[in-house]
């Protein structure tokens, strides 16, 4: 069938692979009709969770790969030296036309060295950012660039607006998102040399909606759709996100088990709270992608499970059907030339 | 009485000036017998707020400013041109050795530039930063810097490592207090270029207890008790902070009002959690000084009350009987030779 999407998936990557992994590799093509997934690992074990479960057996493919990049090695070497590791194959396989997507929960480092080696950036494309959605008050924000390169330049900046804009447009369907970049004030004077530089060309972007700085305390807020920043400040942002979300909510736990009435209102309070809070996840909006690639790669998260799977393969479909590599090629290059 | 610890208050700084800070100033006079407070402001405002208190006479001092800095006024221009300024008028009086210490509550901009101007560096100081106390899952941490210079270098990184480690340890009373650099992963190769550079300089310091890169996830959980970093990043961290928890809070007062249920457990649930969640209040670790100064500036909430003044006030004591000036001025100095 030429007309599936098709999306090679890293069986062997993350905390809990391959049986989470397999299973949400099923429960997307039970989902969804258009989508064939290419199951990248020891082909032993894959077949072993394929069997749990029942499906159309036509959407699914094993490519046996009998090497695993894990978490702690070093991304470039392995990436050179374990050529058959899921990782490695997996990226073979969009870089070679077989594949139009590629998902991993495996070592992040080894997903971006090996996306912009194996893969390769679209032309013109400067540094492909990954750029994670992040929970806000008002629904879900990208944040663009949360990659291994740090230090970018302002040219590079501009490029992750423009390609962070045509994500959320197309792929989440918000109109004119509102594009904004990470600084210390909100004052066009204000900022780093980086920021100071590539404000200016921020506001000369016909294609973009760009509504200034916003400060760090302004993201939870939902102040930006696209919130711009170079990789080591979205690296920071993402990280605290998640470190004083895990703090607060044990503070907000243990509150609530502090004394008998105390806890008798925690058990009145909890289904309700659980719920409220589920919307502050990070790990709900599914996987990350890497832009400005040839193909799409999407990083999910370590501990991924088959929800995450699931969601992430489904939302190759839609990056896909909306073209999102050609629009971003259209203006990238548009923009170079 | 020669043994006063001498502290000049802005009496017009911040959200709650002049009552706040003023009713904060008496309260600490109240409470402590060494400190006599300079009130810099309208002498008629100040002198109607103070009408209001019985306190100790010989502990307050009105000085009159007819002037006072907005927050929005670009700070170095504001700093040369409102010479009769609370602000500018209480640097002053550190200057000249009139007071100890100045305490505001008003315009950041301008008491980070007017510190700088004129109070002036300690020799061998490269760059006075801003440190403000965050709270953690195990008490607080220093993050050390969040001021207003961007763009650090290393150098200057070392030397808030020491300082700050200077300040946790004689100030917060933790022994060998733990340095950590803010970074992007905890291996020693990871990084931008300033952390990269500045790595093996904090490794080689013999009078700091470094430990190593931490990532912003692990700042909340009390992983380092001084926190380096460059002043963007730190204002990053710290706007974040807030921005997280406002967010989380509001979503966890909103996530309890969803039914008839869970109102009922909020009610029971509200003291015990409210006293738990006071303790991750950013505000109620009082003034973030700038260190490195002649004299000592600290810097409190733009919204303080009068018991956030009355905190600061009361450091300014320890600060100076510690001697902190002395300590830093023989570490940076030695370090210097």
């Amino acid at each position: 069938m030429a007309d599936y999407v098709k999306v090679a998936v890293d069986a062997m990557g993350g905390d809990n692979a391959p049986a989470e992994i397999v299973k949400g590799a099923v429960e997307a093509i039970q989902a969804e009709k258009k989508i064939k997934v290419f199951l990248v690992g020891k082909e032993e074990q894959v077949k072993a969770e394929l069997a749990k479960y029942t499906y159309p057996q036509e959407q699914v493919e094993v490519v046996n790969a009998t090497e695993v990049i894990a978490m702690a090695e070093p991304p470039v070497a392995a990436i050179r030296s374990k050529k058959d590791s899921s990782i490695v194959k997996g990226l073979y396989m969009v870089r070679e036309g077989k594949c139009d997507a590629f998902v991993s929960a495996g070592s992040t480092g080894a997903v971006l060295a090996g996306g912009q080696v194996i893969v390769g950036r679209s032309k013109g494309v400067e540094r492909p950012p990954l750029a994670p959605l992040i929970p806000t008050e008002k629904g879900a924000s990208l944040l663009i660039d949360c990659g291994a390169n740090v230090d970018a330049r302002p040219s590079q900046l501009v490029q992750f607006a423009k390609m962070g804009s045509i994500y959320m447009e197309n792929v989440m369907g918000i109109k004119k998102p509102r594009v904004g970049i990470v600084n210390i004030g909100a004052e066009e004077e204000k900022g780093n040399a980086l920021v100071k530089e590539t404000f200016p060309l921020l506001k000369e972007c016909s294609d973009i909606n760009f509504i200034g700085s916003i400060e760090a305390r302004d993201i939870p807020a939902g102040a930006a759709d696209v919130v711009v920043c170079e990789a080591f400040v979205g690296n920071v942002v993402l990280k605290l996100y998640e470190g004083v979300g895990a703090t607060l909510i044990s503070k907000v736990k243990s509150g609530m088990m502090v004394n008998l009435r105390s806890k008798i209102g925690a058990l009145l309070v909890k289904p309700a709270l659980k719920q409220t809070l589920k919307a502050f996840d990070l790990e709900q909006y599914g996987g990350a992608p890497l832009l400005g690639l040839k193909g799409l790669v999407v990083k999910t998260h370590g501990s991924s499970k088959a929800v995450e799977i699931k969601n992430t393969i489904l939302q190759c479909l839609t990056f896909k059907e909306q073209d999102i590599n050609g629009k971003i090629q259209k203006v990238i290059s548009g923009a170079a030339e």
